[in-house]
């Protein structure tokens, strides 16, 4: 049996040692750990990568009981994450997605595909992944997020992907799913928040653009980054030119987001991520 | 109608003079024009996009009169260009490049994949592109080439799209088609070439891995570099992450060459490329 | 005699034709030329480097004739630029500066250092380049700027060159010296424009980091950009970790920027530039 | 009392518990801590950075005593590591390194700079620190080498920097210092090993090129790499234009594998490093 053990605490003296004590406890072997200290934050991250056989909930008791009281531990198998994605029109991620689903180049089970729009029912439907059109039109946004909610209730995920979903998400919606909704934003916040961001560079004669996965807050585009990249470019990129080139990046740092989430390689420390790269 | 008109020539006293004279007189309106001058090899090389009517054979007559007498001279229809992939078991690169042209994000048109293996069919098609299995076992190579050129008669490529082909052409199939076979090797050439680059990169312990579109010649990895990219990476990954992190690399890289060639942005000049990009 | 052309006008037909028309009556011979067509402004942007002999007024006046009234034609001779650097108490940007001048690595003369600091006086006495530290204490900021000028009248600088000055300019002082002053800002603008980036990125909990050369205009960091680069960071790295990356990437990027201004291949069009690089 | 702990053993069970027990029992505060198995080599690498107080050499037992026989234990005082610059006739390196000196940017104290050439002499003395020319005319490498340890003598650098030294060291002197010689190599090993890489990479056509900072080893360039960088280029850059770039990227690399070294981030595996960065 392979386990993901997750620790994020107040910092401490001796904690991975405390941790480890547990661990050794179990007759686990250690495969690959790692451990990081917010200073500012006065906070403990811990990621171990175990073999061996024990009971879970001992386990989950032993730390808790071994590490301070604000301890928020994970013990996970090693499986595939299940995963709802949202869209719009556009396909680039969605299609990335699709096909590393399809050649199990990410831990991740797609339940389904929600889009407001039906443009890309067709390419969902080539792999057999149920899609669901919920229009958002002539409903509040309430109305059209309860459907969403509604829809959801059929499947079990544990994180949601936005995949270019071009609508924006109600605090209340956000709220009921604290770290677990990744956005792929078009560009390398925190600049060009918003919309219409390679306009902007193309405006703002950037030579670099980027990509930004992030958690989603209530807040537009200020969530925990997880990832990002950049590319260069130039005077002689138009607009659309920039695009091309940014939907590059957004392809790979989403699909990247989503295997470090899926891997528990994410913790999230107030506004900043702590990622075991 | 918009037109793209390629030129190369040994170089000589005013040849940018020259050649525009010829679009002047023919009412063309340049768009976007580049041109380069390799000074080892003498070389001149230029690039127009225009628009406007005219007759393309009185054109290229003219441009022909004007400029010396090497001059090779290409108008281009602003049109898709036809390509046949080549895959073995590896989808990455096939399925991103599904993905593109099912969103009609490259200026191509698929005309069929080509395999050693059966195992992609099902994958193609879900396009409904066509898609032939062509074993190379117990078949010589030049059995085994032989039957790709008669699955190939059956359509008019420009292009042949190593993506992932785990087979090395023979010389005289290579010959065929001179810059018209475009590759994608996993690493950043001249380093690791040959097989498993994943694994000689591990070995070496590299803080940097890559990804080569090249046209292919017949000295193995050695033909005009199209397009490179690379990424950081660190001692943690291991080849299966390497493996991860230079896929995406591929992924983009050859798309990105197809892309170019496709526009008639890329130029060979020896074993070098001018790419107009 | 090497000659680099500029031209910079209203876009029209014909330009390259009637511009490389001007070069071949004085038989100058053309190594390297560049054109591009900025389409929403309509303008066209043309550098050309030549060798041969010519009157260079004649020259001038004959592309002023061939081209359209609102041309704007430099032809410069291939001679060391001169430039005078700010700096505040930071020295990588402008210790790299002297070491590349000392090393005849940039096409610049450094005339002198300005600083409203004494510390780097000692750095630059080093290599036998004026220091003249200009107070800003119990200063009006026109007072400074009246001392700033004064000083500068002994000098004859194209450039302006703000190696980390830590004063922000008046708008009279910028108007007068129009694409002529450049900075480098640490950051990739336009994220975390004005003080303190680092920490505004360790803030934003951000996985890439930038530096931007650009002109400076009256708007606070919103002229044009002229280069940019980035670099890949994670949530180890404290703001100091932070400083030292970017300051890697401000001493390249602004010793880049010098190199492309000083050789004219950078225009401005608007807020945005054409850097024929 | 800061300490930085570094540990290289064979792997075994509980290894971070055991260590970590050792360090508790000092009452040291373990303010940051990484470690790494090296699956193939079936290593551990360890680095703990602690304050408190404590005897160094009991804490060294009992750390030997804690762990398995083969254990490599470093125990060292946050101070300037000493170097000596090795040098030929480019001063882009060295004079990087010497503003970085000059700065404190850098946790190195240079005790001297080493040339085979005296072309860099009066760069070195701007900054008091003597320069030893040693020509390598008329003398065999071994007669050579004889002196440079000769005047090594007067020194005590525990690490020797090789800033462009285009000299070939002799097996019997690297052998002389076994993890201690650091080299900036001009592109991205393994690719175009040897002279000239620039050159090599434009008649390649390459379109990336590189830096690589590494240990020297007796096989010429096979060294356990630190640190690289790579960075995109294209057919208009002439082998000087690619020089221009790719010192950029020599400078930036060596000043990072130094700083890396001197802050005990670097461990060695086979020919593979361990780089907690």
């Amino acid at each position: 049996m392979k386990l993901t053990i997750t620790i994020t605490c107040a910092d401490d003296t001796g904690l991975i040692h405390r941790a480890t004590e547990v661990l050794l406890r179990h007759q686990l072997n250690v495969e690959d750990q790692a451990e990081f200290v917010e200073k500012d934050a006065a906070k403990f991250f811990m990621r171990a990568v175990c073999s061996g056989e024990c009971v879970v909930e001992d386990l989950k008791e032993q730390l808790s009981a071994a590490l301070p009281d604000d301890a928020v531990i994970g013990v996970h198998r090693n499986r595939l994450r299940r995963i709802v994605i949202f869209a719009t029109t556009e396909a680039h991620c969605l299609g990335d997605l699709l096909i590393r689903h399809w050649q199990e180049e990410l831990p991740v089970a797609v339940e389904a595909v929600i889009s407001n729009h039906s443009k890309l029912a067709s390419l969902v439907e080539k792999f057999d992944i149920p899609f669901h059109t919920i229009p958002h039109e002539e409903r509040s946004r309430q109305e059209h997020e309860k459907e969403i909610l509604s829809c959801l209730q059929g499947y079990e995920p544990e994180f949601l992907v936005m995949a270019k979903y071009m609508r924006i998400l109600s605090p209340e919606f956000v709220q009921r799913f604290p770290n677990r909704l990744i956005n792929i934003h078009h560009s390398s916040l925190p600049a060009f928040v918003g919309a219409k961001p390679y306009h902007q560079a193309y405006q703002r004669g950037v030579k670099i653009i980027g990509a930004t996965a992030h958690f989603i807050t209530p807040e537009l585009d200020q969530g925990p980054i997880i990832s990002q990249a950049t590319t260069q470019v130039d005077h002689t990129k138009t607009p659309r030119d920039l695009m091309w080139a940014g939907r590059n990046l957004e392809r790979t740092v989403l699909a990247h987001a989503i295997r470090l989430v899926s891997e528990d390689k994410v913790f999230v420390s107030g506004n900043r991520t702590v990622v075991f790269d």
